[in-house]
């Protein structure tokens, strides 16, 4: 028999950084999977923002906490090493809700098969919650029109930095925020932003208003922070606000204000939350809509590989720090 | 040769109570209609919280300031009383922007032949402005579906009490916010709401709390002011807001704080901004979906009447102290 680990929810972090004691780390025998079951072993695990909020209980949110004791919550991409499922074979690459664990027993629920070309970065980069995600904001809430400013904020993350680039792709004057000068550099010159502000060193409204001279039709807010209040600001009439994050605010006791609303009466702006589980009913929908800019070379993005599955639990405060460079994945 | 009264605006009004320096009343010769014109003497006007922002200069704005030296801008209701134009004749009632005037001569652009059987006070309280405002904002952006809940601010208002009743006829569970008893029980009592606030002077969260126990699906925002935070606290998930007023906010140097984002993702709440000016297109299909409710019986209203031009100046004033009692109409 051998052995596996898993990382459970021992505990609600307080605010702030997130710390090892909310986990348990624990040693767990490889099961067999029974009748209509398949074995997985994790090759890659995503960590995503909105895993920060999964910890906390919160009778309003999207989706039930994490509950404790339990797995943590994420997904990633597998491959069946011993299936009792008619519907998938041993070598299979399959992905999905999988937890922070290596190996884990499914019955197929919820999991996707994946095509044997698509490598589990692109899986987990593009294709997974962040493209879908992006996808979603950008054209079911977005209404995108070629000549339109949008300003993207997190636009160096994962969701951000494909917002900007279908934006981009559909001819808009396209403006990211980013958090230092490297990221700000990289959506620029790699990526094909118009501009980019770094919101910790720019004079942001001096920015705005050089990158941005005609206002702003549309704003994909992935973080809050100082910007929201400058973007709120040179909205245009018939703006459209995307509030698709606000990590800033994640790990505080005391969220900040946000903007006065009579702006959005004299411009007539929409402002829509949203949040990717109402949508993924439309999964396939969002996946074709998204694949031809990504198979005619508009979406470019990169990784961040932490290696080992106890990497997750201090990789999460890279959220706060903004430290990755590019999509975070753990590779098993 | 006679004379009539008409206001001019003078002066910008700074912040806080409006006051007679911002205008000026001349007296005017009453002129004759050219070929294609007809004279019209205004009998009934509109007062509007609208017109607080028509009168400060604001590029953003959904509809040009009135100038300096401009007649101010208001809606109201008039007789031909000499018409060279083939559309009008003499004793037709119309109605539309008249301005504040005692007599106008017109093209006949804009203006509305009105039925005799309507009586000005209904034009103006139901079929102008407030009625269309309602409509198009509780329809076209609330969704409202019946046994859901609306919280209506500035419900004793010429919008709010039409929302409120509409929403009632709908199968709402309908709870009004008023700043006086008076107006509480009058929405309640003679509109037939199903709770009332007083938010000067109850406890907002724990009559919220008892009046909204499963939560508030639509909050249709008339006000701005303490209320607003309380509201929004209380939203379900997939919750519309509806942005049409915020009066408690128009006369101050400091707009108030607006709340922080986090629930619009956590909830997937919408918030909507409008003006109607950008709907008057509609006005008339407004006009058919309002009319069934107002023959059917379901909409009451009140007027507070002030006699003669000159009133209106103070008049506006009632809207920053909620001194009304109803649809404010100068009568001329």
């Amino acid at each position: 028999m051998s052995n596996y680990t898993s990382i459970k929810l021992a505990a609600r972090p307080a605010p702030g950084p997130i710390t090892a004691d909310s986990f348990d780390v624990v040693q767990n025998e490889i099961p067999t999977p029974g009748q209509g079951q398949l074995l997985i072993k994790q090759t890659h695990m995503s960590l995503d923002p909105a895993m920060i909020g999964w910890m906390q209980p919160d009778p309003e949110s999207y989706i039930p906490p994490v509950g404790i004791g339990e797995v943590m919550r994420s997904s990633g991409v597998g491959t069946v090493v011993e299936s009792k499922h008619p519907g998938f074979a041993k070598g299979d690459r399959v992905g999905g809700l999988m937890g922070w664990t290596e190996y884990l027993v499914s019955n197929g629920d919820g999991l996707n098969k994946l095509p044997a070309e698509l490598d589990p970065e692109t899986v987990l980069a593009v294709f997974a919650l962040p493209g879908l995600t992006a996808t979603q904001g950008l054209f079911g809430f977005g209404d995108p029109k070629e000549g339109e400013t949008i300003v993207v904020s997190g636009a160096a993350g994962s969701v951000g930095s494909i917002v900007g680039q279908l934006a981009k792709a559909e001819g808009l004057n396209v403006i990211g925020v980013a958090g230092d000068d490297e990221k700000c550099a990289w959506i620029r010159d790699e990526l094909g932003f118009d501009g980019a502000i770094n919101y910790k060193s720019d004079d942001i409204a001096a920015r705005l208003a050089e990158l941005a001279p005609s206002g702003v039709d549309i704003y994909f807010e992935n973080t809050g922070g100082p910007i929201q209040h400058h973007v709120f600001d040179r909205m245009n009439a018939h703006g459209r606000i995307i509030v698709c994050g606000m990590i800033a605010d994640y790990g505080t006791d005391k969220p900040s204000a946000g903007p006065n609303w009579i702006p959005l009466i004299k411009k007539r702006i929409t402002i829509r939350g949203f949040a990717m589980p109402d949508h993924l009913s439309d999964a396939q929908g969002l996946s074709e809509k998204l694949t031809p800019y990504v198979m005619g070379g508009k979406i470019k993005f990169r990784t961040h590989i932490l290696e080992g599955l106890e990497s997750s639990i201090d990789g999460l405060n890279l959220f706060f720090t903004g430290g990755n460079r590019g999509k975070l994945i753990v590779k098993l």
